[in-house]
């Protein structure tokens, strides 16, 4: 088997099965997976994907795998779910490894959306004679998806914000009277554990610390680092004994007024406070979600009650809907945002439908804020 | 090409697809195909499905067929969807038919449940020498939910009753204002038209004939002809003048209270009044079913306000939601289903997730009555 495009559509497959097992493990470096391939088309010289930040990108790692193989990789072919970096960041350049290392031919899924890289890795490689091909285009999609907060962040200079609800079937998230365990089956809440290992920070709002008193954390599947967990609370109100302070990872909190002495008990706490207010005496969400990515969050998991996802909707940054729908009606009870009373459907909050699937006895849908306006 | 397996299941697919041509036409009796095919296994010598009430059934429809084509059926194989009816209805029983023809095998999709057949018209036909056979498992269930209506009157002596819901994702179907049109897209529309064609009857409530005035009818898609519409009429609100009289099929209105003076105003416009009280002096929802079964009605399409809805969730009686979820969220505004509020979540109207997928920029979602208890 020689280099066909179905041959290297394979290859870039095995890389991007490698990088997504890099989630929850590089932030905020893109999920990124190497095979090093050799020149008969179908032996595996070396595997690897990025590890923490700071360690060694997906490149570097498949060449010490061929190395610790015992196996030449000149001439081979290095199969890359992003373009090779061309920049000194933590660790030196990919391109110059590759280059060092002879090998013959780069095929890459997704170009880096990285300032710092941007083409330059594809450019630095072929100046030292290598051929750089690209992967066919849903491998590109699926490439980026699997970075898609990385990509948010080097384009639009903002994280990716996921906005998570479960509910019943007619959009109840919880009874009149709170109890909302269990809605979702415990399938749709691992899987939703799943989605917060992904993300950079896992977001809440005051009101459901002091209703549900959460941790905020991923317990329900296996990770490498917990996210940051990060609280819209304009007053403060989030208890010094919250169970949110018995997690091993940053809390931040997001208030409206500066009340020093109360800021004081939430640091001893282990809380960093930021003071973000808006003309309204409320938190400036957009000033927040500014915020979260100066400190290089690509994705945001947003998990609130139907007050706070209404002021987020307003903003017009919710850019994707994680729902979990529950095959059972309710009738009466919360909802899932408290917009309205709307006077025109105009006004409602628009998304598209991007993936919609069974989870368990559930259905999950992914709607991503619309690209055209209704007609 | 001989009698495979796989073979048979190929050409019970056939009559399937000529069986779902008859959706609109043969109600009460079933939607069922029949295809001929030579001894040789793969030429066709005649294709039919079922005629309206009274007019021939698959059967004869594909031996007329070959008659037409002036080719004999002596030794063919008859690959029906429903087992050929054994007992003289209002046209002579097919066995009797395929016999005569000298048809040597019938595969058949599912057995007929009809008590006046039920494993009858197979013993027939293998008195009469003829070879039957059962098609592989996928299709039965397939065969089956063609009639699920005819299934159920004639296995539960109640037609199969399908709530229709139209909302956005949040659960809203109509603004607080009112405001509904349109919440889903012309495609979802017109899908819902497709499921008003499968129904004996469409199905409504007083509150809807007043607010939105509907016909109630198929017009969105081509059928053979109109449902009969019938509406839930405690206290016959229905406006003489009401558009559902524009229309030329039945209407039906299930009333509480007798008022002769106006049932006969409704009579001249062509309404059949029939008074079902229950004990609290509204109308007895599970002897309205009962009724519209007595009248051979296999599917019953409900679409009706959240108040109705809840009405006919609470009898336990809904077998099926038939929901089409917009990609929006509307916040404040009317529910599908007026429950509650609730104590527990153990009493929220249960179901299963029976089949999701895509309508235009919508999701149709269908989930049946659960058959388990919840854990």
């Amino acid at each position: 088997m020689t280099h066909t495009p179905a041959n290297d559509a394979n290859w870039l497959m095995a890389a991007l099965a490698l990088a997504a097992r890099a989630v929850g493990l590089t932030d905020p470096n893109p999920r990124v997976g190497c095979v090093l391939i050799a020149a008969d088309g179908h032996t595996v010289l070396g595997e690897g994907h990025t590890q923490a930040a700071g360690e060694a990108h997906a490149e570097v790692m498949a060449l010490r795998d061929a190395a610790s193989r015992g196996v030449s990789v000149a001439g081979a072919t290095a199969y890359v779910t992003l373009e090779p970096c061309a920049h000194h960041g933590r660790t030196g350049p990919c391109c110059d490894a590759l280059i060092k290392a002879g090998i013959a031919r780069v095929v890459q899924a997704v170009g880096d959306p990285n300032p710092a890289v941007n083409g330059q890795g594809a450019a630095r490689l072929r100046a030292a004679g290598i051929q750089v091909d690209d992967g066919p285009v849903h491998l590109a999609i699926e490439a980026r998806e699997l970075n898609i907060g990385f990509f948010s962040r080097m384009e639009r200079q903002r994280p990716w914000l996921r906005m998570k609800m479960a509910a019943s079937l007619d959009g109840r998230s919880a009874l009149d009277n709170g109890v909302s365990q269990w809605i979702t089956s415990s399938q749709a809440r691992t899987d939703g554990h799943a989605w917060r290992r992904r993300a950079g920070v896992v977001l809440s709002g005051a009101g459901t610390v002091l209703e549900d008193n959460p941790r905020l954390d991923v317990r329900l599947v296996e990770t490498a680092r917990q996210p940051l967990r990060a609280v819209i609370d304009s007053r403060l109100d989030t208890p010094l004994d919250a169970r949110l302070f018995e997690v091993d990872s940053p809390v931040l909190l997001f208030a409206a007024h500066p009340a020093t002495e109360r800021i004081d008990a939430l640091r001893v706490r282990g809380a960093e406070v930021i003071c973000l207010p808006d003309a309204q005496g409320k938190v400036d969400l957009a000033a927040a979600l500014a915020e979260l990515g100066a400190r290089q969050i690509n994705e945001v998991h947003l998990e609130a009650g139907e007050r706070l996802n209404a002021s987020w909707l307003r903003t017009g940054l919710v850019d994707e809907l994680l729902i979990y729908l529950a095959p059972m009606l309710i009738g009466a009870g919360r909802g899932m945002a408290a917009l309205g009373p709307l006077q025109a459907l105009e006004q409602a909050a628009r998304f598209e439908f991007h993936d919609v699937c069974r989870i368990g006895p559930d259905v999950r849908v992914l709607a991503r804020q619309t690209t055209n306006p209704p007609d």
